[in-house]
């Protein structure tokens, strides 16, 4: 496994902004809190969570176009939002913020393998950060929202062996590719596992996921080492103290 | 696991053209050949497997908007598109067909969960009648470029028990949700395991592996028993014998 | 003239769904009833009628790419889909569905000339079955809100000759090419000739609409006759008795 | 019929550019050659003409949005792009200007009824005015590429009552509302009759069919008339002489 | 100095509309009233001025694609579309005309270089039609909201040499291009100085500066000459007088 | 003037890549060599640079939508990533390079004011690595592409008092807000003054281009500075040696 590093408050606007580093990858993954849920779910009296991931141009070996110039999110982009929004709700109780919205976004300042799940891991620890905010701001109905702490990360077969934590030059002649997102409560959250041109075995699924969950143990204690640490800023209320 | 019927040949332009259904779910698949590759492939001498998914905006309960009419392709008709895409490389060596492209449609006429396995299934049958057509009209260089079997089924916990090809009214409550793309050899090309709002442990993804791959048996069982009827159609050729 | 087929109940899930046949086209039009109105009608009590016209990639001889995907709906799509809802539109009393919205969808499965036409016929009869449902809903301020029916044919000039309905082979070097939609009570609702390239008599006009109008009086008499079974599927209210 | 005026020469940079009025309704016109021809004709030797409709933001008496900001161009404005280009295809031999694309280009400045009528009108004389700058610059193969003069006209049933080019006062309250367009030879290229919720006998078409056509007679004159006149500018290779 | 010509009431259903003359290039500058303001203005109070310019297609030497259809605006066009707002909101008070929007559509009927500068300069006459229209029908809260006149010019470098008011032949090759904003006040509204792969001192700037100023003097100049005249066209509350 | 900061070889993919800071405002500027011009420019043998500039969603204090998601880039992203290009093509002599492009990508990570300003300060140290990486691989055929150093600076009047380089909170409030681009031989790129809803006059502005040189004379010193050292990481052809 490559080193994990996270700089919380990496920046000051949102609520929570965490620079997140699996080796040469890092992603700034940050929570701001905004007022108002997605139209379907208004007048529900719960909030939403949603997560948005995006690559910089120059984050790959060969500058990659952007989206917004294009004038449309690929595929794969939107995949991994879908993915990094389903996994963040499964670790918070979304009744306990009101018909408030907490956007998750994973912007990746460099990439090397591992984008998404270094998003997911690095986008758990915004997350407690702004859950710290808003229970600061007072607008929590219940101040434990959060039920466990969520991590991913990759596993594959290379060269015909399990590996963990991917790097680029690993994951793009990876036979078996497989992300696992789990809880630090033993369980898994989400198990995407893919052979591009071939197949796997269900042992060779089992030896993944035992991998993983090892990896991810190592994701958890570092991110409760960091989050050992006071929120980094100016949590509202602290100020007239 | 509900009443499962292919009908080959349901429209006549494309190679292959198979209407399946799973229970009241019911998934247009075509399997169109046309010249050329993706620019990044191109000089490679290599061919390319495509998919695109889409729902009839009458599919569903309620009338859902087209997409055409909005301007932009959905998050989850992407994310479904490139699952059929990959399932569907896994059994086919596309050295074999020279620098042609292979497009997968499935569209959904009538929706009622498990659309998206449904669609691998379907297609791989559609995919087959392409590849025989291909071999009639004498562009492969290998006769046999199928190396397996390709079936997807969803499995779920509803109500705290595991269930097998969910219809919309249980897949919209499940607790877990998993998609499951197998081969007939046995081993497994796509494992999605989701749980929305919740999580589950090792030991209930593997009683919906196990479950999931019974089910996979059944569905490799009709497509062989379909297959075993004539190609429905004219195959290239065959008019002048 | 082409052999003519009408399925009702097609699909369950629209409150009228038809799969029309004009020889090898085949066309699914549904009517799907939806609360609300556009904003520019909002506030005057009535109703409106839409249409939207779309192809299945590979309904034609060679696959034509998605607009989903092109991110934009083509001219021909446009102007069909217009011509389907104006046609429509002619034969119902929008003030008597109160401020609900009829989407009649014609999605082609298989194209093979008159697409169009084969649309507005199978639409008239999806609406026809919308309205029973309508009606058994309590939904209607009059319970006979359609003044007559509607169908249409293409006709055009081939080879000098004046044909009816004509399949993709013929359409495509038509000189002349006229569609005509009319209603059983022996009127007019739109009539569209179109010389490509060339130009016609008011003696060909005529000609063109005696043979239309000829076509049309088959084909309600086919509409009929398939109204005169019962509604396929389950009227609210029935339920109860 | 409202008083009809073309202004030749109204901007200087296309081949052909024409200010047409129909009463309050102006629309500029121009017809502009640009090399090569769409992919589709790529190779053909023959050219192509195309035709783009737009109404400028204040034209209608009600500001209406941009399609350029809106980012997609409506159903409306495809509709008559396409009919334009239709009608003009029909009076012009496009094997004789080889490779190359007449672009016609129709904006609306003010709008009072009529537009898309004014629009062909004035676009035939712009045509006229292109291919006298391509015969001067030695491009045509054949010195007399146009067979024919183009027309346009709207009639409809207002009150009860058939009137010929009807101002958007009355064109927004007839029953019926029927484009015509012909030629100067007597023929007919395009007929358009629509009904908007209502319909129309065979003996009312032949009446608002008689009436277009003599409206077109009118057209025809007032074309000729300023055609009469020399080439608003200046023309390639007259400079030399 | 090209000469300047300004047309009043070039149409007549914006309550300002003016044809604008800089040499060879003309604008049609409108001012439209509409009810209502942007989203984050509204509860303020106060109006809005926006501003949107384009060019015909066929308003250039060579014909350019039309942005509608390319689906998209283009960055030259944002760009100009916002100075135009900018400079029109420094001369008028937006808190007296309540929560009403006023949109200035200028549209390129003709372009041979400073189209901005024409834009904004014939802008603000239709501007002051549009105030005229307001006052008349009583929707103003502050008689005189104009404090001063808007007028641009584009100043340059050819050949080594300062030049005013740049036919487009002198733009595309001036080494040094700027464009000016001033009012009749004497002060600055805007100021662009642009060098496209080149550079200029502060000596440059100030002759610049100079020269656009005695530009703008001499615009102001024919502004208050047509201004001189009557408002072209109805006024509300006229009719009953 | 706000403490000013550069962090070169920020990422390592591109071959320039720098983070530059300007008080709170966070910018990663990176210059990417790409194969290859824009269409109008190709077989031209010369060069081309682009920029484009886009913030992160939670860069301000309130988080903004996602162009990509939006579908379409704004106008004040179109205007800036334009500035930003012409700022840098004038200090680069492009027929140095070849017919390849070098791509400024300018990503706002935290926006304080003066975005566009350290944007274009920042690219210019990204684009002097760039060079020494082109001289490197030896892909320049003159080995000094740049003419002079490029910072720019915003000026503003702040409640009647000139004010160099704005925060956010004085930016908003700003009577009369410049952006100057200058070169270290003392002369202008760019100058964009802008009084939104209020005017300057040319005393004001010379006293904001004095304050702007004074600024940008720092700039150039912090520039200087930072580039004395050598470039962040491996150059081509350095690992042979």
């Amino acid at each position: 496994m490559r080193p994990i590093k996270f700089t919380r408050g990496f920046t000051t606007h949102p609520a929570g902004s965490v620079l997140v580093e699996f080796g040469q990858t890092r992603v700034l993954c940050t929570a701001s809190v905004t007022e108002g849920v997605p139209g379907w779910r208004r007048g529900s009296g719960r909030g939403w969570l949603t997560a948005e991931y995006a690559m910089l141009p120059a984050a790959t070996h060969e500058r990659s176009s952007r989206e917004s110039v294009k004038g449309r999110v690929g595929g794969r982009t939107h995949e991994i939002s879908r993915l990094i929004g389903r996994s963040l709700r499964a670790c918070i109780d979304l009744a306990t913020i009101g018909e408030n919205t907490i956007a998750i976004d994973c912007d990746v300042l460099q990439a090397d393998g591992g984008t998404r799940t270094a998003a997911i891991t690095g986008a758990y620890v915004a997350l407690v950060d702004a859950v710290t905010y808003l229970r600061a701001a007072d607008l929590l109905t219940d101040p434990q929202p959060l039920s466990c702490a969520i991590a991913a990360v990759s596993v594959g077969i290379v060269d015909g062996r399990v590996r963990l934590d991917l790097p680029y030059e690993e994951d793009s002649r990876a036979e078996v590719d497989m992300n696992v997102v789990a809880t630090d409560a033993g369980t898994l959250v989400e198990v995407q596992g893919t052979a591009e041109g071939a197949t796997f075995s269900r042992a060779t699924l089992d030896k993944l996921l035992d991998l993983a969950q090892a990896g991810t143990e190592k994701l958890f204690e570092a991110q409760r080492e960091v989050l050992a640490e006071d929120y980094p800023g100016t949590l509202p209320g602290r100020a007239s103290s």
